[in-house]
């Protein structure tokens, strides 16, 4: 931690000389706002800390350094943030001795596919990675996925890094080590357990992320205090203005809040065998309407934010949740410019995609419900009617 | 245990009534050479039996029951072994209670590519399969290791079962999770560790296998006498003859004292970060020449042989094996009908070709030298001189 605290004292001090701002001792900086938050997913030799602060991608390649000696590396961005932050990244990375080739990626779903995979590995076998070479992921949760898995699978797994820029990617996708790419049949169909070496979420790249897509993550965020934890539904629901003004302090705090709650989950159950289950409250129905919508029709945590009221509605009949909750969770989406219900969908379209989904057995959609606000457990129901009862209103 | 041997008993009386050769009681069946000998690899939450045995197949499908609840199955073998095999395999799994779909790979090398891996995909998705289904893999190296890697890939990981086929797979690519395919850049650039559920080595099925095939199965044998049992490689010195004929009980010997000790070494470093790399005995010029020669050309064991004599002549040079072990290697490499030098490949192309070899580092080839028989040790040595020096012997 020690060096971790001494990095952010110099990047800190010399932001506060360049905008002339130091108006203090180098203690006083260090008020808990400010801090680097490090939070530690504890997974044996697969463990890693998840970065949380203010100018963290000027440090990307003392990062890299610390997991293990400087080498080749391969940055993986999209043509939104690659024109952004592609170029601080890749000097990072080359002062602290790193040889690196970049790939910037169309942005947007379809780049999770087999032919950009495959190009993935001709850049890596081009550049001379070996299995002691790093990739670095620098985007949303599309780069993260593939370049994650091209890191999983290229010479059986390689280190990688990631560097979420959106607040989704920052709250859910980067941590956690789910990775991989689409088939024209369904999202998400090959892929791999990989965990990155280190994740690094810069909070001062949330600054360019378009305002839609800052909307769709606060879905994710909404989900853990369901979930999770009732305090902190109601920071959100105490600080709606904040969170739609893109507040810095209330950004770390929620960035850091969500990662948490994932790290715990994730630590309790890394292969999604049993409680990682959870996270997909939202999702089941969620993923459906992104498929029957037409991938892109709705961000991912759009649709997230559609199954979450869905799911409240079914757990209020199914699992005993307040009708006050389920109220609750209705109002503070609205208010975050969240949808709730997705217009021209046909219920037996959505129905038979989730009977496909990866999480179904038996002819049965995996649904989240919510017993009560903060507790959420995975159940299996069979009966078609009530789903269609409650998605009907 | 008390199942396998009872089913065991089963089919031995079946078989020996049929045969007519019934001459004692139940208890006399049970002579060690005939008996199912299991050995566990112990990995955590990812241990799973070998079993070695007579009249195995047609107990597949209970192999998988006992792995996990019966569902849907995809069973993947190849052009030669399928038309023999396929069947039988297909019915014992149908009678276990699980809905079963084919694939018939073309044989060979040029199967294992990013084509026929999607193919794969495409199967599992037509036929359903979901997370709980299986992936039984009846073949060769080539078979288990891209129906092993689609395994390890779909869903992010489904179970899968080894049924190899060939005395190479039995000893040495079926166990210990290594799975992948091959870019047109080089052999297993991509893949993944993927545990199987159980590996199922039935004997009988080596009766099918070419000579060629059998010989070069029995250069994967010979490694591990040179690298970890100087008793096992004077066994093998002891039984030329016996090899040579493909002998029943001698065949049951090298199967199990192989897996044991592939076992073993995978038990200690399951990803190859240590001990596993001794495993490659032979190989880092072994896997150059298959590639100099075009793959096909020289058969995986064919190659390793002459991987096998040259880096013992390299060990004589930098790690003090005696001569006379160097000598022995030779002689019962040729006796087994395998080769010991490769004409007309140029050493300035091997060589390039083991500096791109993923287990290289930094422009140095890695070798794994034998100090004496039955001990190895992996070793980055620098001086192409006397890598060239020892190959031009």
């Amino acid at each position: 931690m020690a060096c971790v605290v001494f990095r952010f004292a110099v990047y800190q001090l010399k932001r506060f000389v360049l905008d002339g701002q130091c108006e203090g001792s180098i203690g006083s900086i260090y008020t808990e706002e400010m801090m680097i938050e490090k939070i530690q997913v504890e997974l044996g030799d697969r463990s890693y800390p998840i970065e949380i602060g203010q100018e963290l991608l000027p440090s990307l390649g003392e990062v890299c350094t610390r997991c293990g000696p400087p080498g080749r590396a391969l940055l993986v961005s999209d043509s939104n943030v690659g024109p952004l932050y592609a170029d601080t990244a890749v000097d990072s990375l080359e002062r602290a001795g790193m040889d690196v080739a970049s790939v910037i990626l169309p942005a947007g779903e379809a780049t999770k596919c087999e032919g950009r995979l495959f190009e993935l590995y001709d850049h890596a076998i081009e550049h001379g990675m070996s299995r002691y070479s790093f990739v670095v992921a620098l985007g949303g949760g599309v780069v993260g996925d593939i370049a994650g898995y091209m890191a999983a699978s290229y010479l059986r797994g390689i280190p990688f890094v990631q560097v979420p820029t959106s607040l989704l990617a920052m709250v859910d996708s980067s941590v956690g080590g789910k990775t991989g790419i689409n088939l024209p049949q369904g999202k998400n169909l090959i892929g791999a357990f990989h965990q990155p070496r280190a994740v690094l979420a810069d909070l001062d790249v949330l600054e360019t992320l378009p305002p839609r897509e800052w909307r769709a993550g606060l879905a994710e965020v909404v989900k853990y205090g369901m979930i999770w934890d009732a305090d902190f539904f109601a920071f959100l629901e105490a600080n709606r203005e904040g969170l739609l003004r893109c507040d810095k302090e209330i950004a770390a705090r929620i960035v850091r809040r969500s990662c948490e709650i994932k790290a715990k989950v994730v630590r309790y159950d890394e292969r999604e065998s049993g409680l990682r289950a959870i996270l997909n409250f939202g999702h089941t129905l969620g993923h459906a309407i992104e498929n029957a919508a037409g991938y892109g029709e709705y961000l991912h945590g759009e649709a997230v934010a559609i199954g979450m009221d869905y799911a409240a509605r079914l757990s209020a009949r199914r699992a005993g949740l307040d009708t006050d909750v389920v109220e609750r969770l209705h109002r503070l989406l609205t208010d975050l410019g969240l949808p709730t219900t997705a217009d021209g969908l046909e219920w037996t379209d959505l129905y038979a995609i989730m009977l496909r989904d990866k999480k179904s057995v038996r002819g049965k959609p995996l649904f989240v419900l919510t017993p009560s606000l903060g507790r959420a457990t995975p159940c299996y129901l069979c009966e078609e009617a009530l789903c269609k009862e409650v998605w009907d209103g």
